[in-house]
């Protein structure tokens, strides 16, 4: 199970606490974190996933692995610059965003758009058109957004292998 | 000057009328325009700037460039998938968005981050974290979108220029 | 009809005299070019088609469209670094060599991977296992390169309605 | 450490038999292996591996995950095709290139623009306006490759390490 955590990479001490909580439950549930490699919100939620002994993976902009932060195990080295905020989401099975600004507003879009549940702490909401999109699923704690995405994840493979078995 | 129109693939016969008269519109300004190069409203848009004479450029997600528009003059067939929504905004001076989906919701906060303006037609409402975010300028029509889009740029230019010079 | 020059970002005079009638020689044809927006043989390319009244579009690995070469028409901003390469070459009929790095060498690469003719002047040579690959079609002088690149691109199109026709 | 394996999706079965001794030898050294993700000389790279406990890493071009052959450990699904090759390789600190077509050609260039190692078993050899280009470094077996891709890497690291000091 691979679950994202995306953020900004200049967060406040409430959010990096979060986001540390997020990456310790989520190694404790034996679970791989792919981020955007670099500081901030990515950085908390990599040192919290090592305390665990998780592993994480670093999808980078740039083109040098060394630019990622110290928790990351796997750097990705991309060279796509922003582009490679597709990579981080599609490589998830869900995705929890805590805070975050524009980077992680276009990453919650391309999730949704791909069907990828997205759990949200203190972070974007949407409307379009003068009606609210509830597509963002609010928790209100580092437990209850590992939770959720453990257990979507899990909903959906029992969704996608029920629709193979009915093909 | 280029001006990025943005919004889905489908869309309501009054999106694709606020499209066509945005493209008519903004050829009759003699503004080159550039979008996603699909359906829906990037092709109305593409209508009506070819309707007054305008150039227009599609930047496509696949590999083919003859999966665009007819109203397309110049297709880009980037081949990146969805990452070319990062393409469509950078290569654009302002960006006028026309109702939209999850893909123009990316676009949007690609623009934001680069600090490109996003005028808004019955598009998406942004709030994080409870504070609503006005950076989106909102107008009623395809002329409005059209004056802001073009005197923006123009401001921006200046500005530009401005800082280049007290360097 | 578009027709990508490739070659390097600084060429030597002899290149970039070979790139500006190739330009020239593109442009009185009536074809667009497209090139990777930059210095070198880009930029001589560009000059040579605007100095017959060519259309030229640059497809930038940056995410500012101003980084263009002064000649270029239609700056794409991509974002994307050297992943631009593939766009480049994708959204050409012919793709026309000319000298070049290993930049060049890896449009030249995904240009024959898609079946996109590519001709070659003073340009990469490639073997395989021991084996001569001849895909790169050897010419002598901008005006063969040109010859070659617009008959290829026609003969091309017949046979891709030719294709279509017998579905 | 971590070491790109590339090749073709489809492979000679003495291609496959040097790529799983490739991963088998990576992972007896404790390198994690990046590769394209899909099959042939990939899969054949990512088995051998497995088979010694080693880290497999697969960028795939696509938006699923689940197109990762099965001895994958990580897939990155980045969703921008071809474009992704560039990631396979910068993602490494050397890359050992088996067989190949255009694909591993691209994946040659993008390695030695930016002076990452490409040791090469029976791949591409290159040569430019009448010179070759001896920048691949030529072995015979998969022992020698996996010698001369670990010497290589830690000769880098060395360097730069040099290099930062002297500044």
């Amino acid at each position: 199970m691979i679950i994202a955590v995306i953020g900004d990479s200049s967060c406040s001490p409430e959010e990096a606490k979060l986001a540390e909580s997020v990456g310790e439950l989520l190694a404790q549930q034996g679970t791989t974190i792919v981020c955007g490699g670099l500081g901030g919100v990515m950085e908390a939620a990599c040192r919290g996933a090592k305390s665990k002994g998780g592993l994480t993976i670093g999808i980078l902009p740039g083109q040098d692995p060394s630019a990622a932060n110290p928790w990351v195990d796997i750097p990705v080295a991309t060279g796509i610059g922003e582009a490679r905020n597709v990579a981080v989401v599609k490589s998830a099975q869900a995705v929890i965003a805590i805070g975050g600004r524009y980077g992680t507003l276009s990453e919650i879009a391309y999730a949704l758009k791909s069907n990828i549940p997205v759990i949200g702490l203190n972070t974007w909401s949407l409307s379009r058109n003068g009606q609210k999109d509830d597509s963002i699923i609010r928790v209100r704690s580092a437990a209850e957004a590992v939770d959720k995405a453990i257990s979507l994840t899990k909903r959906r493979k029992i969704y996608e292998i029920a629709s193979l078995r009915s093909q």
